[in-house]
C-alpha cells in the first residue's frame, strides 16, 4: 500500500509534482493506467463494500434517510459499474494536444494554440461515492492530478476508493500522489483546498447549493461554480398535449433528487385550459404535490396555493410549481428572474417561439421539445462528468474531459524580434 | 448627453439589463455601431485632450514621474489612435453564434454548442486611458456590456471617454447604459464590481501585481487574472550567437515596463563563455543594469551580485537578472520556481531541447528562438486585447473577442423523454 503524507500542504505539493509527470503521459498510457484503475477497483470489491458498510451504519445511526442511504450504498454491482465508467473514460479520445487555433505572423513566426492538461483539478462535493472515482478517471485522462475532498457521509468508502486507485497507479509504473484525499482533515482540507493558489489550477464544487456558495465565496483558487438548478419548462400556446404531459412528468418525476429535475412550470395562458386538467391529473397521480398559481388552484383542487418563494425554490422533491403567464415574453420575464441558468425547456409547435427561447434564455442549456433530464455529461456523450456548470466562465454545462484542459500558445521563430 | 445612474448597483443592473439587448445584435449592427462610436472619440477630441490635460496637471501635482505621465497623455494623435483601434475591432469577425460543438444523440435530440456573449464584463485597471476605449470595444463587438473602473490618475480622461461612447451608443439607438463607469465610487466602486454576484458574468482586472491579488482574492465573481510577468529567456548551449543577443535585448530594452519584457536570462554554462560576453557587453551598452550570479559577475564586473529576491522580481525596468545553468534541466527547474507563467522562450539550435521546452514549460505563452515581446493581442491578430491571461481557467495569454464569449448548449427534440 502507498504511504500518504502527513500533512494537507504535502499533498497538494506532492500532487503538483504529480501533474507534471501524468501531464506528459502519451494517449496508450493513459488507456492502459485507467483500465488498471478498473481492475483493481472491481479486484477490491469486498474491501470497499465493507469500508462502505461503516458508513451506511454510520449513516442509520444519524437517520440520514433512505433516500440518502441509497445513494451511498455500494454492492458488488455498483462497484463494477464504478470501474465500468473507468473503463469508458479510458477509451475517450485524449483531449490533451489538440490544435486550437493556428496562426503565422507576417514575419514568419508560427503560434499554435494547444489543449493541456490544467495540472491540480480539486473538487469539493458529498454523497455518493461514485462521484470520487468519476472525477478521478477523467482528471487522469485529461492529463491531471486530482486532490478530492468528499462527504463526511461517505468518508469510509472514499478511503477505500482513493487507496485502490492509488496503489492500482504504483502498480502501473506510475506516481500515485496523482490522487490525494484531504477527507481526514475535514475542514481544514476543504480551507486548504480553497487556499492553494499556485498549488490547485481549478476547483470544482459538487453538492449542495450551500456547499457551492461557500466554495464560490470562499476559495482564491479559480472555481467552477455548478450545480444548483431552479430548472423551468415552458409549455407554449402551441404545445402538443402529449409532449407537454410527457416530457413535465419525465423531468419531474424520472429522478427529483438531481439539479437537471424541473421545479417550475409556466404555461401559456391560451393553453391553459387545452393542457391543465390533464397535466395536473397526471403529476398528481404520480404523487406530485403541486403548488400552483390562482389560475392552477382554481383548475385542481388538489393544487396548493404557491407562495412568492415557490418561484425560487429547488425542490429536489416531488413537489412542483406551476404558474400561467400570458406570454413568451412574461414566460422569459419569469425565467430571467427566478433561473438558475442551469437548463430550461420550451414546448411549442412554433418555431418563431422556439426561436426566441434558445436565443434569449440565458442558461447552460436550452431545450426545445425535450426533457430537462439530458442535461448530463453521460447523456452528452462525454462518458462521465466532473459536474454541470452554471457559470460562463470556462466551461458551461455537463463537464468532461474537453473542460479539464487549458490551452497553452507555441511560439515557434527563426530569431523574431518585435519592431 | 445622456443621465449617469445614481448608485452603483443601479448602474450594474442597468448594464445587464443592456447585456440582453446588444447580445441580440447581429454583426453588421455592431460594425456601424463601434464605427459610429469611433466617428464619436474623433469629433469629441478637443474635448478629451482637455480633460486629460487635468489628469496631467494632477499626475505633475503628485509627482507620478515623466514615464507614468507619458503613458496617460492624450493628444489629437494618440485620440486618432484611439479610434482606429475600435475600428479595427469593428471589422473583426464576430465571435457570437460560432458553432462549437454538435452532437445528435441515440433519440435523436440535437445538441448544438454555440458561442454566446458573457453578459456582463467588469474590469478594474490602471494606467493608460486607452484601456478604458479598447475593452469597450472588444466588449460590445461580443455582444457584451461593460463596467469600467480604470485608474485614479486618468478619471478626469476615463470619464470623458466613456461620456463620448455612451452618447454614440444613444445616437445609434442603442441603449448607453452598455458601458458603464464606476471610477466615481472609487475603492467603493471596485468594491461593488468584485461583489457583484449574478450581475458581472466575468471580472478582469489589468495593472499591477497588487491590483490583480487584491481583485482575486477579494472577488466572489469569477475573475481571469491577467498579467504579473517574471519572464525567462534560456540561452541553450546551441544558441546562436546573433539571436541570443538580439532577442534578449529586444526583450528587454524594446519597452521595459511592460508584462512580456524579460526579467531573467538563463545560460547553459557550456555556452556562458561563448555568449556571455557580448550578451552583457550590449546590455550594459544598452543601459541595462546586470544582477547577476558568480559567473556572470566573473565574466563582467559591470554586473552587480544577484541575490535570491533577484529570481523572483517583475523589475518592470532596465534592469536584468541572469543566471548561469547547468543544464536544460535545471534551467526548466528554476522557471518551475520562478515563473508567473506568462512567456518563456528558448534560444537553441537543438530541436530535442527546443520541443521538451514546449511540452514541459508551463505557462500561458512559450517560444522558440523568438522576443517574449511578442505575446500581445495586437501581435497575436487579436485587434486589441483585454489583458493577458496567467491562468489556465477560461483564457490563457492574450485575451481578445473570443475569449470575451461563453458558450450556451441548444437541444432541438421532438419530445424525447429520460428513460
Amino acid at each position: 500500500m502507498t504511504t500518504i503524507a502527513a500533512s494537507v500542504d504535502e499533498r497538494l505539493r506532492l500532487a503538483k509534482d504529480a501533474a507534471r509527470e501524468i501531464g506528459l503521459l502519451d494517449a496508450e498510457s493513459k488507456t492502459s493506467l485507467l483500465n488498471a484503475v478498473a481492475d483493481a477497483l472491481e479486484a477490491a470489491s469486498d474491501v470497499i463494500v465493507a469500508a462502505n458498510a461503516d458508513d451506511l451504519e454510520r449513516g442509520r445511526a444519524t437517520d440520514i434517510g433512505d433516500a440518502l442511504l441509497d445513494r451511498l450504498r455500494l454492492d458488488e454491482s455498483r462497484v463494477a459499474a464504478l470501474a465500468a465508467a473507468v473503463r469508458a473514460v479510458a477509451v475517450l479520445p485524449d483531449p490533451v494536444g489538440r490544435v486550437l487555433d493556428r496562426r503565422t505572423l507576417a514575419n514568419g513566426l508560427e503560434l499554435t494554440k494547444v489543449a493541456v492538461p490544467f495540472g491540480v483539478v480539486g473538487s469539493i462535493y458529498e454523497a455518493r461515492p461514485n462521484v470520487t472515482v468519476d472525477i478521478a478517471a477523467l482528471a487522469l485522462r485529461s492529463g491531471n492530478a486530482v486532490v478530492l475532498r468528499g462527504g463526511t457521509a461517505a468518508q469510509s468508502s472514499n478511503a477505500a476508493l482513493v487507496t485502490v486507485m492509488r496503489d492500482a497507479l504504483q502498480a502501473q509504473g506510475v506516481t500515485p500522489e496523482a490522487v490525494q484525499s484531504v477527507d481526514d482533515f475535514g475542514r481544514d482540507g476543504a480551507r486548504a483546498l480553497m487556499n492553494a493558489r499556485g498549488l490547485v489550477d481549478v476547483l470544482v464544487p459538487r453538492g449542495s447549493a450551500s456547499l457551492i456558495e461557500t466554495v464560490v465565496t470562499q476559495s482564491t483558487v479559480p472555481v467552477i461554480e455548478t450545480g444548483a438548478g431552479v430548472v423551468h419548462i415552458y409549455l407554449d400556446a402551441s404545445a402538443r398535449d402529449d409532449w407537454a404531459r410527457d416530457i413535465v412528468l419525465n423531468a419531474k418525476t424520472q429522478r427529483p433528487s438531481v439539479c437537471n429535475a424541473v421545479e417550475t412550470v409556466l404555461v401559456h395562458r391560451a393553453a391553459a385550459d387545452r393542457l391543465l386538467p390533464e397535466l395536473l391529473a397526471s403529476l398528481v397521480d404520480a404523487g406530485v404535490t403541486v403548488h400552483g398559481d390562482e389560475t392552477v388552484v382554481a383548475h385542481d383542487s388538489r393544487a396548493i396555493a404557491a407562495t412568492d418563494d415557490d418561484w425560487a425554490r429547488e425542490y429536489l422533491s416531488l413537489d412542483l410549481a406551476v404558474r400561467v403567464v400570458d406570454d413568451l415574453d412574461e414566460a422569459l420575464a419569469h425565467i430571467r428572474r427566478y433561473s438558475t441558468h442551469h437548463t430550461e425547456s420550451i414546448i411549442t409547435a412554433d418555431q418563431a417561439a422556439a426561436d426566441r427561447f434558445l436565443a434569449e434564455v440565458d442558461s447552460a442549456v436550452v431545450m426545445v421539445n425535450a426533457s430537462t433530464r439530458f442535461t448530463d455529461g453521460g447523456e452528452f456523450g462525454f462518458g462521465a462528468e466532473v459536474g454541470i456548470s452554471t457559470q460562463k466562465l470556462h466551461a458551461r454545462g455537463p463537464m468532461g474531459l474537453a473542460e479539464l484542459t487549458s490551452t497553452k500558445w507555441l511560439g515557434r521563430g527563426d530569431g523574431q524580434v518585435r519592431a
